[in-house]
């Protein structure tokens, strides 16, 4: 099995995707992280989904736990249900990373190492500098183990 | 909502656990992750399932990228689905690392707050020094977008 023969269409988002249209498409997607193009709908990078729940957190709870400790639990379920007005942009961790992304004809291994070493749950599938799709760790552990 | 509300059963492994058994849990429980438990039944650590992957891989692939492109097609198809004879252990980080575990009675805020500082698609939910559920970054989402 090559990278393409596994990959499916996933929804993606760009990097000016507001905070509740990235929360809203990971919740119905079901996916374990969304894949962000820039404006050449080029693969940008792969927003795990721990990360978007970035969206759902004021900067200054991420920055000091100790603060999060003080909301009711009605305030928090308040505050994590607002969302906030964050970009996909704003929540990209800001040090240049390697992308998960693989070409259309690398290998299981090639995809389970790349998935392993960048603590990546989605890999992006790229033939002739196209997004084809994108393959999950889950989708591809159910295909190696139908074949095992 | 507090954690222990949001809450759920999850299969967890311990540290002796193989890797035939840990990837096929992680194929068949759709999780995003396996929560280790230690010698006492408290929660050590939580397996993301892009490093459950390690277990299908030989370590100097992990090492050194460019020797997964070596493997034909169907070289790589076999390899993954050979499984390494690893344990949990020999998996996990070698350095201590924060737990992903809240408490029972956490808020929402404290649980999406550990889960994107901490870049865990699970955290373990504890009560009284016993893991009682897990929360999973799709199950909080799926509870918090109900109640907006």
């Amino acid at each position: 099995m090559l990278a393409r023969d596994l990959a499916v269409t996933v929804p993606t988002v760009d990097l000016d995707t507001d905070g509740v249209a990235a929360v809203r498409l990971l919740a119905e997607s079901h996916l374990p992280g969304l894949v962000v193009l820039d404006e050449n709908g080029r693969p940008h990078s792969v927003l795990p989904g721990s990360q978007v729940l970035r969206f759902l957190l004021p900067d200054y709870l991420l920055r000091d736990p100790a603060l999060t400790h003080v909301y009711s639990e009605q305030a928090a379920d308040r505050l994590c249900s607002e969302l906030s007005r964050y970009r996909v942009r704003d929540v990209l961790p800001k040090k240049p990373h390697e992308l998960p992304v693989v070409n259309g004809d690398d290998t299981t291994v090639e995809i389970a190492a790349a998935m392993a070493r960048l603590h990546s749950p989605v890999v992006a599938v790229v033939e002739e500098g196209r997004m084809v799709g994108a393959v999950t760790t889950a989708g591809l552990l159910d295909r190696l183990l139908e074949v095992a």
